[in-house]
């Protein structure tokens, strides 16, 4: 693994400030996050992707039809309020008035019947629940993700992150193109831009740790990481069988159940391995990095 | 009121998609809302405001040094977990497992130490906290938003929307003297656009209902809204005298406590408001809405 450089330490303290897991961006990071927002969604114009900008939050019943709860119990991040029956509003503000409150405690809480999702596609399935798809779908869309981690490192591993999508729902062969094109086409840009990456086979998080599907992967990899010097998983492309068509009941144009995959990219994750290989000025990174004029404004 | 023009109505029924108050956009309506944004950006830089990004969660204890949860208690959305302590997860797995999940009750909840907040700005006074400011501070900001209400309407009334914000922090004359270029700046703009518009003068949410401040407000106007065909608020310009000051400890540059105003874009209601008014193609849309090719790309 070659040596990482780094850009001058004052960036870091005052521009990439993570507290408890969260990260605050400043001045010339945040212009530089979006810039590379929208050089995903200059790459999703490739499969003609239509563009989707979700909820922010997800039910729990519809996550729990993908097992997301069995799966990642400590992971998840849930959506809650004060209890709104008859009373407990009261109770609480009575209880909280005279107090530095610290937390709200579970007695006061109501039942959580939303998820701050770990992941933007879920977002997708959701929406074409129940759904016999015309053509093979292309959706790209960007999302606030959250994941609880055991760490946190600024940049690197965030509680609380951006993931931009691109997601391909349809017949196996189509997902499985799309997949092998943006595989190609990621290598290709990363090599055009000078940063340093390698390629893993990884496990895939999308599966309960004990359905039998996670042996499949065992023989046929699933998931393929872009690592940035080696490390840190910047894009990952992903095949999910036909999992979510499954569970969420999407058919293809023929009637057979869909198969899906996506292309993710970390945001702050970008930010940070572009910044560490190029510095912060924007003028210096490479071509291939850049959208094109036209489509930083569309 | 004059009567309100409609864009053509699949264009709402498939692009404008509310569920549970929650809204879904597709394709150009998402460009639309972020050249939106762009513009709002631009016209923060009438006062240099430097962007920052915060984390989309603020703790239970900052927001509670607002009186945030005594002021609107059934407003607030809360975010939790998972208990994560010995044996509760497994617990809840094992509860949940075999059921189809709707909710997640309490007793398998963490107390919440997270809120999901209802308006951008209070991120800037929790990440000043307890600092002398060496000059006048102006922030502009983009943040999700989370309001709990009795009804919800698409592009009107969401539960999660997204709240651009320009916030001045300093002097008592600084603060004045921003909201008030502000004010005059926004009339002239929606007057050029051709935007039919009123500004009323409106309670502020900013206190307790039970607090002496609220006398204050009866006899200075503290909150102007820009109501778009009369009714819809989709821009505000907020005065907060130095009641954020003087809980999260700022200082102006000569030692006082700091006052503080903000001025307040919905997305999705300018989003709602502009293409009512001048359709969903963006080449309709008048030159004052439109940010310069520059700032759309920086």
């Amino acid at each position: 693994m070659p040596p990482e450089k780094h850009p001058p330490a004052e960036m870091f303290e005052e521009n990439f400030d993570l507290r408890d897991g969260l990260l605050t961006l400043k001045g010339p990071l945040v212009e530089l996050r979006r810039r590379l927002d929208a050089l995903f969604r200059e790459w999703a114009t490739i499969v003609g992707a239509v563009e989707y900008s979700f909820p922010p939050v997800m039910s729990v019943s519809s996550l729990a039809t993908a097992d997301y709860f069995s799966s990642f119990p400590h992971l998840v991040t849930l959506v809650s309020r004060i209890d709104p029956s008859e009373g407990s509003v009261e109770r609480f503000v009575s209880s909280a008035r005279h107090s530095s409150l610290e937390q709200i405690g579970k007695e006061h809480l109501a039942a959580a019947r939303y998820v701050l999702p770990s992941a933007a596609c879920y977002a997708v399935y959701i929406d074409f629940r129940g759904r016999q798809l015309e053509e093979d779908l292309f959706i790209t869309l960007l999302s606030p993700c959250f994941r609880h981690e055991t760490g946190y490192e600024a940049g690197r591993r965030q509680w609380a992150f951006h993931m931009r999508e691109i997601v391909c729902v349809g017949s196996e062969g189509s997902v499985q193109y799309f997949l092998g094109t943006y595989r190609e086409f990621l290598k290709g840009k990363m090599r055009e831009a000078g940063l340093p990456f390698t390629v893993a086979e990884a496990t895939d998080p999308f599966f309960d740790k004990r359905d039998p599907r996670r042996i499949i992967q065992r023989l046929e990899p699933l998931k393929h990481e872009f690592l940035f010097n080696g490390s840190l998983a910047i894009a990952s492309v992903n095949f999910h069988r036909n999992f979510f068509g499954e569970r969420f009941r999407i058919r293809d144009r023929t009637g057979m159940v869909a198969y899906s995959g996506c292309v993710a990219f970390g945001l702050e994750r970008w930010l940070f391995a572009c910044t560490q290989q190029f510095g912060p000025d924007w003028n210096l990174w490479p071509a291939p990095l850049k959208p094109s004029p036209s489509a930083a404004t569309t």
